[in-house]
């Protein structure tokens, strides 16, 4: 995008260069708020999977995706995404706080779809259905080998780890538990890969007008239902 | 807290008034970044919950916790917290774009929890266990009769919101879907509720030094156990 013309549009939005910040901005108080969803600039998606495989070694995975991918656009557009705490997703590890609930590469991926993009909820349904079919890790950090993958067929975090180290436990024909290293060395490539993934579909959305076609799901839920509704049999 | 006082503590955080912007102020970029937890004032659990009830009308559950408390913070605070978007949770619906993952409230309440809170992971799993424990909704708007009432024994939507489906149907007397309007009445009551106790908690936490107990689970997830892996006995 433009940089004149972002900052154009910029001060339509309340969004103004402050002198003495040289090209940092200032965001507008009560009486112009920040509006969704804001620009979004063409970001490389591999560039943005090292950052977030790095920051996962920070604070996880929830952090990793959405803070690689917040801190490439406060690098690239500024302006309104300054404002945005990189750390106020921290919380999401783990699958929120220890919970394992959501995952938290998806927590942290769909807040960001939410700050930058209308059909956030489209782009949602691609991501975690991507998530629930594909074998994960993909991502292998420069110079160390490939990991075991595993299909998590769920987006929350509990069954998606479980399934990893179960998968892990036989490709390395020894117990790998949530508590070891190689569980948290797996979670840090997901972030990577996730935060790539989403980065693709932005990328898609935004410059090639991919709106992708929602998940049907129950009336419920859009999570498969035999996954836990037949689970004691499967466990 | 003194607004003199945070005016001035703002300036070492990166925080400055701008000129033309009045009492709104700007946030610094690149250099000095937003540093996490942002100054909290005590708020009133009662007006948060009614405001909540309210903002669940406007863009649903996730939303109405997060920008409910945000909203009160940005007006009594200021500062830091006018440069984060509060629709930016408002994907958080329905568990997650209609997923049915981790409940919106409780993900837009550990936003703020992380936002405000050194110890954001000690409320997360005081407000949790609250939820998953306690029979709800409990707020009943002004002229409005009370609800029946379900624990939902698990921090996830969709367990949350069947088992107050099966409760309200018995107590109506007729099938209450997942798609109705009670259902999404009985959502924006529990945002309330949910808004509240989160209230209630960061005002014990930072004014009477109240730091709850982490709650312990198993090693691979705070959620109960036996709720998913015996769940095809029970339902």
């Amino acid at each position: 995008m433009d940089r004149r013309k972002f900052l154009k549009e910029g001060v339509k939005l309340g969004v103004v260069a402050v002198a003495g910040f040289g090209l940092h901005s200032a965001v507008a108080g009560r009486k112009e708020p920040v509006k969704l969803p804001l620009p979004y600039v063409k970001l490389d998606p591999e560039k943005v999977a090292e950052r977030a495989y790095r920051y996962y070694k920070k604070h996880h995975c929830c952090y990793g995706v959405f803070a690689s991918i917040l801190d490439e656009l406060k690098e690239r557009v500024g302006g309104p995404y300054l404002g945005i705490p990189s750390e106020m997703m921290v919380y999401g590890s783990g699958g929120a706080g220890g919970w394992g609930t959501l995952c938290g590469t998806l927590n942290g991926a769909s807040a960001i779809f939410c700050l930058t993009a209308k059909d956030y909820k489209n782009l949602i349904d691609a991501l975690y259905d991507w998530y629930q079919k594909t074998a994960l890790p993909i991502y292998v950090p420069k110079g160390k080998k490939a990991f075991p993958q595993s299909v998590a067929h769920s987006p929350l975090c509990h069954m998606s780890v479980q399934r990893w180290c179960a998968s892990a436990t036989k490709f390395f024909k020894t117990p790998v538990l949530y508590n070891s290293k190689k569980r948290s060395e797996r979670c840090a490539r997901l972030t990577a890969d996730v935060a790539r993934k989403a980065v693709e579909l932005l990328n898609d959305y935004h410059f090639k007008l991919v709106v992708p076609a929602k998940v049907k799901g129950s009336e419920k839920t859009k999570m498969e239902c035999n996954i836990c509704h037949e689970i004691s049999k499967k466990t």
